[in-house]
């Protein structure tokens, strides 16, 4: 079990509809013990792939964004959601549908902040049906840049998100995979991850 | 001139109807040198004074409070915006008005995360009416609890929240105050801050 399995059996919620709150230590309060442990193993599990960009989506995912653009040293971006934002000439345009909100968001960062060169590590809190995810890959590929990986704090294993990005060929790490949860008994099961068998050196990256 | 006037006359754009864009490092893409040294800054300019929770609001506020909760190793709150959020048993809300949005938005906190015992180090990256900022005051006041200060990255100067603020008695420090800008000539005039004496050491904290 590993540090954030262990917050999240002590201090996570579980809710019925397959709801699990962990607003007290990752989205509305941040424990920022958990969140700079997160970035380091993040950077550990990422090893050896070059990343000059963090992207992530506002509001909960722009804290962990922050620290591991502070350890990678590198830009952090934060695509910014409207109901209401059209394509224009400046911006990078993308729609993800919103389960909490029960609609369509225009999801859209601003042209000079993603660009051809870009090698983007994208950063979020939660991956269910990978929505918001698969709409950063998209504004990433608007700009021509590189996805190199996807880091999750929480991937809902029983949700189309992980799967469908694994198969699509996206290096994705998600730190706690819940392979189930039952909010009677409030007992949830992990999915087992290798011991991580570390990526490549930096050899490989050239 | 310090750090962040630098930057913003470097990187800043002002547009029409006195609006300051520093979404290139700030608020949409972060520079994390720049919040870095913001973070330092802060703790600096704060020397002496006891901090057990940052508060800020969502969204672009996050990423500063996040690296100023990483260096006091306190947690961080983000206050969340809701258009229909009504009190209820579990939040504390309160209402500020968004000149963004031209409407009044509830900003909220599920209430254990703000509490009595908190010494509130409310930290926001723009102050130009004070709206936001009294929003988060009453937050912690109606969970009972201490604003120890105020930390902002840009205040606008001829707008009314710094003032205030300042006679309410708030301990305010802003790294930025713009005194007057002029988009015709992009210049910027910043108001001259003392060299801190910095305030009191911890002998006054008991």
């Amino acid at each position: 079990m590993n540090f954030l399995e262990e917050k999240i059996l002590r201090d996570g919620i579980i809710k019925e509809g397959n709801i699990l709150k962990v607003d007290s230590f990752l989205n509305h309060q941040i424990d920022v013990d958990t969140i700079r442990q997160m970035a380091y193993e993040f950077k550990r599990r990422f090893r050896g792939i070059e990343v000059t960009k963090v992207l992530t989506i506002e509001a909960s995912g722009i804290a962990i964004a922050t620290l591991i653009g502070h350890l990678y040293d590198v830009p952090v971006v934060f695509a910014k959601k409207s109901e209401t934002a059209n394509s224009t000439d400046d911006k990078y345009v993308s729609k993800a549908f919103s389960f909490t909100h029960k609609r369509h968001n225009n999801v859209f960062v601003s042209k000079p902040y993603l660009s051809a060169t870009d090698k983007v590590l994208i950063v979020d809190d939660f991956l269910a049906d990978g929505e918001a995810c698969h709409a950063l890959i998209d504004l990433v590929k608007q700009a021509g840049g590189e996805v190199v990986g996807i880091g999750i704090a929480i991937e809902k294993g029983q949700q189309k998100g992980g799967r469908e990005l694994r198969a699509e060929g996206y290096r994705l790490e998600s730190i706690a995979i819940i392979e189930s949860m039952e909010w009677q008994t409030q007992t949830i099961r992990f999915r087992e991850q290798p011991q991580q068998p570390l990526v490549n050196t930096s050899l490989k990256q050239g």
